[in-house]
């Protein structure tokens, strides 16, 4: 399958259409953002790294009853994926309070919260993804109850399985931002991708980060954090 | 019933302490603020017309089977109201998209929403009374899932009286803020202000602005407005 006419570039993604007009081809980049595109950097083999392991753990989740846009990998940085209609609503699980949660509640990080707790983003760089909830998403018609219902199960059901598995592998999943899309029959699955870029990892025992905060907060390392992850997870 | 020891002073309200201890006595001011205190100012006779609007429309709600915290009006300014203990949680509800909803999801002010939507705020002056969402609330155990139950039926049976009550003469209710307390016996009841400082409300026809926004953003004729919604509504 071959790379056809360029459909979108993100900020750390393209994505290709294919001569299958319900496949498309994601080649992941080295591009980093923070803070809604205002901080840009380079992070040295994060595409590769973030298509490998978004690919294992999407396999991971397949396996265990999430439907996702997984078809295959085809190369270090390029995915065969399902076409879908992104939703415009990211979804935040946290397990642990970290980042922008810390700050909106003044909660201190590494806070264990009494349950996992779920919020929307709503999907639009010109207002900065504005926290949005779920009678704002049924007043403005962007989602039905139904799809928000499939949403939140399925993204509790990630987070209890993702959880788990990292826990195998001594990493702690504090959060992480998913994004769902619909196929051509109406089917919701897992899109995007889950990585260093998207989900916070801690080290459990030193809760060191091996996750994009690095980047984000200047703290360096953020090579040798991504590559740890891949170490870790894939065993390279 | 007398004021004994003042409790609080807040923006637009002082709470005194009675012989009664289930009871406390609130005293209206004609002081306004708005964005979380930045912009302050007087609107001359407010205190007097949101200490009547509010009983007024408390009684209301009282004699449709909302319980509120209303005891007895005892001057133009002060009304004897339950002990309670505020839930920290403003309630939002909108019929129609104004204000900082516009502005976070690029919606026209004035634009009718599909249904009726329901948002909390974290009442915390430090942290500026951000946007909090039913999961987050339960991870941070401010309130349990029954607690925000009955919140939340009692804001939208709240939202179907007032605005059908309003519309008898001519005003549209746009949108509004309420607070809940809990009483000494652990009941949940309708606490604070139901006024043109809590509430947008707009002539039904010409779409005036009969509420704070006058004072917010500066338009004039706030006095005005006020005297207006206590004239259509007590008839003064």
């Amino acid at each position: 399958m071959k790379k056809l006419e360029q459909l979108y570039e993100g900020k750390a993604k393209k994505v290709f259409k294919t001569e299958d007009p319900e496949k498309y081809i994601v080649d992941y980049k080295d591009d980093a953002t923070a803070f809604n595109g205002e901080k840009k950097g380079t992070i040295a083999g994060k595409g590769v790294i973030n298509n490998r392991l978004t690919n294992h753990f999407m396999k991971m989740l397949e396996e265990n009853g999430v439907p996702t846009h997984l078809v295959e990998e085809i190369s270090d940085r390029e995915t065969i994926v399902k076409k879908v209609s992104i939703i415009p609503l990211e979804v935040i699980i946290r397990n642990i309070a970290a980042g922008s949660f810390s700050k909106r509640f003044g909660v201190e990080e590494g806070t264990a919260l009494k349950q996992p707790s779920l919020e929307f983003s709503y999907k639009d760089d010109d207002l900065g993804d504005p926290l949005i909830n779920t009678y704002h998403v049924l007043s403005l018609g962007i989602a039905t109850q139904e799809e928000i219902d499939t949403i939140e199960k399925m993204a509790f059901k990630v987070n209890d399985l993702l959880k788990a598995y990292l826990l195998k592998f001594d990493v702690e999943l504090v959060d992480f931002k998913l994004e769902f899309g619909k196929t051509s029959d109406g089917t919701i699955v897992l899109a995007d991708e889950i990585s260093p870029d998207t989900c916070r990892f801690w080290d459990v025992h030193t809760h060191e980060k091996l996750d994009k905060d690095r980047f984000r907060r200047d703290m360096g390392g953020e090579e040798h954090a991504y590559q740890e992850m891949l170490r870790r997870i894939i065993g390279e």
